[in-house]
């Protein structure tokens, strides 16, 4: 990208902003010519967050949830479930678990799902340690909690695969029609899903 | 906005960045998961821009363009034609002339137009500096370079009238059907603007 504006120091941070994903050079642009209109303490501390953020912020040994302490605080509750590991994506995917406030387990991430697609395989994401956390033992239950893409379910397969000489069971996320969904906007395949396996009444 | 995060870099982080304009929670959170996913150094250059921008960055006290120095390297260039002086808005106006690379002259960044019903004054806008750069004589031309909304058009009247008083010569910019406009798109008062003051045909 060609230097565009006469200040070196503009040039940077509209180059460094842009970086973002979703930010393009024009957004990047309105968003430094706001921070200059602010006081000098608003760009310090907004550049400083960033800063502290990447250096303070480790991933937990355990669960690989991102923490600011080698165990983080949802594996070093000791008032948690350590017998049930529930396997999700991304630290985001743990921030809507817990959002729910139905899950008392702890949980393990991923840190993606297999694609070949995109050249994800096994050994990139954190399978061998989930492994081993289930071959130490003291695990009851290992719930698969993976998006619903073809990418998730040959993740979920192959980590059936894995798992399946272990003593844990192993579930998965129910598959069925939304809370408040409605029948005719939901596809056929989930319809069918919800039809298979669908649960004795209850109010 | 109340705490939602385990981790106090990243609730701070997330916070800065989502007082940015156009950037909520939930754009905040995911650019502060992206840069953990970066390397160090990544942020910290984000950062660093962030913070040196503001610091490094002053407004030239000629025509309170943003600059590096005391006078923008616009005023600064004597090649330039210093008795034209254009008068805009923003700072981000002064980039849009430059880059036509069709005007020669200097500017003056007003910080915005009159307009009452977001509380802005003239006192509150670059004017008095306006009014005494071309009371110092020596400026053939100020052109009068505002939005065409009916704030700008306020403004422009109002500097008209503070300005009709001085030997300099008062233009506006050319108002009519944008260069590949088409007249079945362009509105009516447009259309109208460009009927009364069409030009004499040239190619």
């Amino acid at each position: 990208m060609e230097r565009e504006f006469e200040s070196t120091l503009l040039e940077n941070a509209v180059g460094e902003l842009s970086r973002l994903p979703g930010i393009g050079r024009k957004t990047a642009l309105r968003l430094a010519l706001h921070l200059l209109r602010q006081e000098e303490k608003t760009s310090d501390s907004l550049g400083q967050a960033i800063i502290d953020l990447r250096h303070g912020i480790r991933y937990c040994h355990e669960c690989h949830n991102i923490s600011e302490t080698d165990t983080c605080p949802i594996c070093a509750d000791m008032t948690r479930d350590h017998r049930t590991i529930c396997v999700v994506e991304t630290v985001k995917d743990v921030m809507s678990f817990e959002s729910t406030r139905q899950y008392t387990g702890v949980y393990h991430v991923l840190g993606g799902v297999i694609s070949p697609m995109d050249g994800i395989s096994p050994d990139q994401l954190q399978i061998s340690s989930l492994i081993e956390r289930v071959a130490a033992g003291d695990i009851d239950e290992v719930i698969l909690a993976l998006s619903a893409t073809m990418e998730g379910d040959t993740t979920n397969y192959y980590l059936y695969r894995r798992l399946s000489s272990l003593p844990a069971k192993v579930t998965q996320l129910a598959r069925g029609i939304s809370v408040a969904g409605e029948i005719q906007y939901t596809d056929e395949l989930t319809l069918a899903r919800s039809l298979i396996n669908r649960t004795p009444f209850s109010i």
